[in-house]
C-alpha cells in the first residue's frame, strides 16, 4: 500500500513532508528534526488537512522523544508532556490533533516499565500505527468507491478530498487513485473551488502527479457540462456528517448536489467513519463557519473587488441526505435511508 | 436623464471615457482627442461592452471630423471614410461598432450638401443619436423591471450588464438603479463571476458608486443562499436571445437558473431588442465561444493552478426559456410562450 501522493513520511530519524504552501508551483520537501519546527509547520499551514494534522503531530511526539537527552525517567516525561502541550497550541481547533495527541498521552500514561529507550520504541510505534491507520481506512474508501467507475466515466469533484489533506490516499480522490490502479479509465472534471481554490491549486496538482486525465473549470461551468450530459458522477468528500446522512462540506458541494439531481447525475460523498458526529442528528445543527471576507476580496494578495466590498464567506455548506445518492466509506457504501442505515454500520 | 454610471460622454471637442482596465482599483478618466486614441481605446479594453463600443466609434467619427484640416470636399470625405475603416479595425467580432460605423457611412453618403462644417455638426448630431437611443432603452427596461422589485427584496446578479457595458444604464443594472431612484428599499447579492471576474470588478463597484447596497459572493455561494431563503428574484443580462427564448448568456447563468427553479425563485432576463436574433431559432443553435485556457490558470498575472493544467473555459452557456419567467424589455416584460410572444413584441 504504497500512498499515490507523498504527503508525510517518517526516514531515519526525521518527518518530512510537502510544503502544501508552495503548491502547485513549486514541489518542497521539508525535513523536520525538532519539534518547534513541527509547531510550525502546523501552525503556518506547510501541512493541511485534519488526517495529516494528526499524523504529524503524532510524529512530532516522536521527534521530541529523541530530542530529550536526560536519562531520568521522571524528568523525560515532564518534558515529553510540555512538548505534548506546546503541540496542541499549534491549530487549537483541529480535532484530529488533539486526538492523536491524546493518544499518544494516554500510551506514556500506560507504560509502566519506565524504560526511556523502550518507551521511544512505542511512541514510534504509536505515530506509525496513527499513519498506518488513515492510510488503510482511505485505500478502503477508495476500494469500495471504484466499484462504481465504468469504463470511460467523466466524474466530477469539488475541493480537495485528497492525499494532501490525509497520509496519502484521501478521500474522494482515493477513489480515483485506487481506480487508476484497477487499470480504469475515466477522466475528472476539477472544480477550481473558490474562495480558497483548493481544487485549483492541490487536486489539479495531485491528479498531475498520478497522472490521472482531469480538466480544471470554474465552479460555475459544472451545470452547464451536467446539461450537455459531460459529467456521469460526481464525488465529494465531507467534513461532517449528521445521523440523517445531511452533509457539511466545502461551499458549493450544495449547489452540485441540486444541479445532479436536475441532471439525473449520481452524487457520491466519500467520508471515514471518524466524519459521522453521532451526537448531530440533522444537518441544521450542524454550525456553518463564516471566514475572512478578504477571502474573497482577494487572490494571491491581490485586490479583485472594490476593496470595502461587504461579502458573505461561508466556509461550507450542508447538502441534505435525500440529494446524495450513497456515502463511501471504510467499510463500504451507506445508501439510504440514511437515519436507519448510518447507525447500522457505525455498529458493525 | 442622467445615467448613474458616466461610462463615457462628450464635452467641448473630446471624447471622455473611464478606463475600464484600471477599475475598480482606480477611476481614471481618459480625454480622447485624436482617432489613433478612440482605436487603442477599444483595441485595448479600456471600453467594453458592445454598446459602449458602438457609442465609442460614433464617437470616433466625429473626432475624426474634426481633425481633417482641408477645405476640399472630397479630399474630406475620402480622409473620413479612411478613418472609418481603420476604426473597424479594432474589435474585428464586435457587432454594435460595425452597425454604428455603418450608420455613419450611411449618413455622410446621403448628405449631399457637399458643406464640410454642416456635415461636421449632422455627424455630431447622428454620434449624440446613437447614444441617446442605448440611454433610452436601458432606461425604459429599468422603469419595467424596476416593477418587479418589492421592498426589502434580495435580488441576485451575475457577471456585468451594466452602466459600464452600455452608455451608463445597463441592462440588468439599470433595473436596480431606476428602482432606486423609484426610492425603493432592497439589496443585490452579487456572484464574482470567474473566470474573469466582471462581478467582483464592475458590478461591484457600479454599485459601491450608485449607493446600492450589495453584497458580493463566490459563484457557488449562490445555491447555499437560495435554501435558506435569502434569494427572492435573480436578474441577469444577455449576449443573444433565440426566438423560442432560450438565452446565451455569461458562463454560470444557466446553474442559477437551474438553482432557482429548484428553490422556486422568479429568474428573469434583462435585455433590449438588439439581443434577441430573428435568424437562431433555439439556443442549440448558438455557437458557444471556447476562450484562452490562462483565463482560468491565472488571476491578475499569477498561476492559481499548475502551468500546464487541462482547462475547458466556455465563454457563456444556454438557458433554455423554459426556466426564465420574463425578459424585461424596453417595451415591457414578455413572458411565456416565447416562440409566440417575443415575435408579437419585436414587431409591436
Amino acid at each position: 500500500m504504497k500512498p499515490p501522493i507523498k504527503t508525510l513520511w517518517w526516514e531515519g530519524e526525521s518527518l518530512f513532508l510537502i510544503d502544501q504552501r508552495k503548491l502547485p508551483e513549486k514541489e518542497e520537501v521539508i525535513e523536520i528534526k525538532n519539534v518547534k519546527e513541527v509547531w510550525k509547520a502546523i501552525k503556518e499551514l506547510k501541512v493541511r488537512g485534519a488526517p495529516a494534522i494528526g499524523c504529524t503531530g503524532a510524529y512530532g511526539v516522536v521527534i521530541s522523544s529523541l530530542n530529550i537527552k536526560t536519562k531520568n525517567y521522571e524528568k523525560f516525561i515532564e518534558k515529553l508532556k510540555k512538548d505534548i502541550e506546546y503541540l496542541k497550541t499549534s491549530r487549537p481547533t483541529a480535532y484530529n490533533l488533539f486526538f492523536a495527541l491524546e493518544r499518544m498521552e494516554k500510551l506514556i500514561e500506560n507504560f509502566k516499565e519506565k524504560n526511556i529507550e523502550k518507551l521511544k520504541k512505542e511512541i514510534l510505534k504509536e505515530a506509525e500505527k496513527i499513519y498506518l491507520e488513515d492510510l488503510e481506512s482511505c485505500y478502503k474508501i477508495g476500494l469500495y468507491g471504484s466499484d462504481l467507475i465504468k469504463e470511460n466515466m467523466n466524474i466530477l469533484t469539488h475541493c480537495n478530498a485528497g492525499g494532501l489533506a490525509t497520509t496519502g490516499y484521501g478521500t474522494a480522490l482515493s477513489v480515483f487513485f485506487v481506480a487508476k490502479e484497477k487499470g480504469k479509465n475515466f477522466h475528472v472534471f476539477v472544480d477550481e473551488t473558490r474562495p480558497v481554490l483548493q481544487g485549483a491549486r492541490l487536486t489539479a496538482w495531485e491528479l498531475e502527479k498520478t497522472k490521472i486525465p482531469y480538466t480544471l473549470i470554474c465552479d460555475n461551468m459544472a451545470g452547464y457540462l451536467m446539461s450537455q450530459g459531460k459529467i456521469d458522477m460526481i464525488i465529494v468528500g465531507a467534513d461532517r456528517i449528521a445521523m440523517n446522512g445531511d452533509t457539511a462540506n466545502k461551499i458549493g458541494t450544495y449547489s452540485l448536489a441540486v444541479l445532479a439531481k436536475y441532471h439525473k447525475v449520481d452524487f457520491y460523498v466519500a467520508a471515514p467513519f471518524s466524519t459521522f458526529d453521532p451526537f448531530i442528528k440533522i444537518g441544521k445543527e450542524i454550525p456553518v463557519e463564516e471566514r475572512n471576507p478578504d477571502e474573497v476580496r482577494k487572490i494571491k494578495g491581490k485586490y479583485i473587488s472594490p476593496k470595502s466590498a461587504p461579502v458573505y464567506n461561508p466556509a461550507f455548506d450542508i447538502t441534505p441526505g435525500k440529494l446524495i445518492k450513497g456515502i463511501i466509506t471504510e467499510k463500504g457504501i451507506i445508501t439510504p435511508p440514511y437515519s436507519t442505515n448510518i447507525k447500522k454500520f457505525l455498529s458493525q
